[in-house]
């Protein structure tokens, strides 16, 4: 297994970047999270003057044997379906992605389906999808091994190209029984609490869900090491997105986390290196009810809550001005010296 | 008085956006508040194909006599100080304009000082500064009803340059409190609750703010009609900007409402004409106290929450990017049956 040597992070600057945030012409904290993040991605890239370079948006695709058993409300198809649609540009994730300018990436991580290699998804296949969890491993232990190594890889080539920020996506019919399972295991909640609607059950479906993932459960003999739990739980996209994460949090980027599958995949890859937590923005709350309990558990504070559940990283794109009007304020506004402005008295009533 | 004739939304195309909505490659619901918004946007367009053209930002600014008695932060100076950093494009809303390239616009409703006419500033002044409401009105009523109009006006003008979008922002030392006596006299709400920091009063300040507020308020003997409490209380950049929005929504613009002293505005716009409301999406929760029991009162679901509190109309331009979202979305995401993807099924699990 590859080692990930993510540093924690430099507390060198704080002081500095308050003083330059807090110099701003405005009130004292009054642009709240944008402060925040404009701290954070200073301290990540030890520096005043923050940049975003060359941001990415990649999603990992990959089907799951599980949703053969009808886990989900839509047919195992439409994963594939929807990178044809991602090629044509009609998916939300494309829209927004153009929307801001952001280059937007597909990993076939294991879908099953062979595309025409003529179009240009990223091909990192590592089988025609996932084994059925109910019935033993969803992969080898190998095959693991190999889905974070590649993550690793893509982000490795994207980073030589210039990108210090990335935003995660993923497709995979079925994929919320697996972040369900990962919830469960990793961060040792009860199964009952991590289930959700994911595209659309209704409370019988949710109901027939979970009754399905915990009989995965109960036959599962391992313990909470992540490489075991991705084995037996994980898909390909899962497994890839952690080793991607866990690469780009060791070469110092930024990371923009999605919704709940995307989470699923930090948790796992915080339980191999917890550093990477420290490299990572939260986009968004998603609405799959269990987001909130693994941000929770992560300690992780969202920047969006507009009740989005659609996947794809769609909430990495809708978010990314935000993160991106945090640069721009810290590089840009002027200070109260610089704009010869007044600042803050101590008000007669006060004193 | 001038009239403003606000027709209530039509329901015509309901039916037809929910079905462009839903009809969109993700699953039902799945954009969240995106969704919300797009319809509204359609609504208020009354077409399938919502456009937002040439939007602007309006900084309305004024000076306020009840400032003297320092129930703010920061020296009243700084309301035309921060002008001049506008002019130089150093301030919080020029970054985030800029950023989304946003027409920015400031108008000098009211402020205690003389610029220089070769500035960029829309010349709108009725006086330098309204009177300290704590002895009396803050402005008499002709400059009310003047300030209204001349809000009008300005909205008549841009509109007339193909703008459909407008979002609005404000600037002036010490209209916390104007906003504060606003929501205590229209929305009926004890006053101690109204009022908050301000720009970063602390326990002590906010206590000495309210004392002040509250006899300010003993002595007040009208009633709560609109006008008679902007005469009383308001700023004449608060009333330039009620003025403002009324037209706006006379004009089927769509509104994008910042934080307390905004919505305080609008608050006052919808007790001289309710139909204002349904023109209305709302930027952000301020970190202000008090604006949360203002959007509660409007029924309003404000898009963010991310603790900001700079007024200049900056929770606008931050959220901004997302309505445009809602409206790319709306226009440019394939439909299932354009994409080919699957449509959902009843899964067996649901049966």
């Amino acid at each position: 297994m590859m080692e990930y040597k993510i540093p924690s992070l430099s507390t060198k600057l704080d002081g500095e970047l308050w003083k330059k945030i807090n110099g701003k012409t405005k009130p004292l904290g009054s642009l709240g999270m944008l402060e925040e993040i404009a701290f954070k991605i200073g301290k990540i890239q030890e520096s005043l003057v923050p940049k975003i370079k060359n941001p990415n948006v990649i999603v990992f695709a990959g089907d799951h044997g599980i949703a053969d058993e009808g886990v989900s409300f839509y047919p195992k198809s439409v994963s594939y379906e929807m990178l044809y649609n991602y090629m044509q540009g009609g998916a939300a994730i494309n829209v927004f992605a153009r929307q801001h300018k952001i280059d937007f990436k597909v990993v076939d991580a294991g879908v099953d389906h062979d595309f025409d290699p003529s179009l240009s998804i990223i091909n990192k296949k590592i089988d025609y999808g996932t084994k059925n969890y109910r019935f033993g491993p969803a992969m080898t232990k190998d095959q693991c091994l190999e889905g974070l190594k590649r993550g690793s890889e893509i982000i490795e080539n994207i980073n030589k190209e210039g990108c210090n920020f990335i935003a995660f996506g993923e497709k995979g019919i079925g994929n919320t029984s697996s972040a369900a399972l990962l919830l469960s295991v990793l961060a040792d909640i009860p199964l009952i609490e991590c289930v959700g609607r994911g595209t659309g059950l209704d409370k019988k479906g949710v109901k027939s869900k979970f009754e399905l993932l915990n009989e995965a459960l109960l036959q599962y003999k391992g313990g909470n090491d992540a490489i075991d739990v991705l084995t037996q739980f994980g898909g390909f996209e899962i497994v890839m997105i952690a080793g991607a994460m866990l690469k780009a949090a060791e070469l110092k980027m930024t990371l923009l986390i999605d919704g709940f599958i995307i989470t699923s995949a930090l948790l796992a890859a915080s339980k191999i290196n917890p550093n990477v937590l420290e490299y990572c923005l939260f986009a968004h709350k998603s609405n799959e009810q269990a987001h909130i309990k693994m941000l929770n558990y992560l300690q992780a504070k969202p920047i969006l809550d507009i009740g989005m559940r659609l996947g794809e990283g769609t909430g990495t794109m809708v978010c990314f001005p935000i993160v991106k009007s945090a640069v721009e304020f810290i590089n840009k506004m002027a200070s109260f010296q610089t704009a010869g402005v007044s600042e803050s008295k101590e008000s007669e009533l006060i004193g």
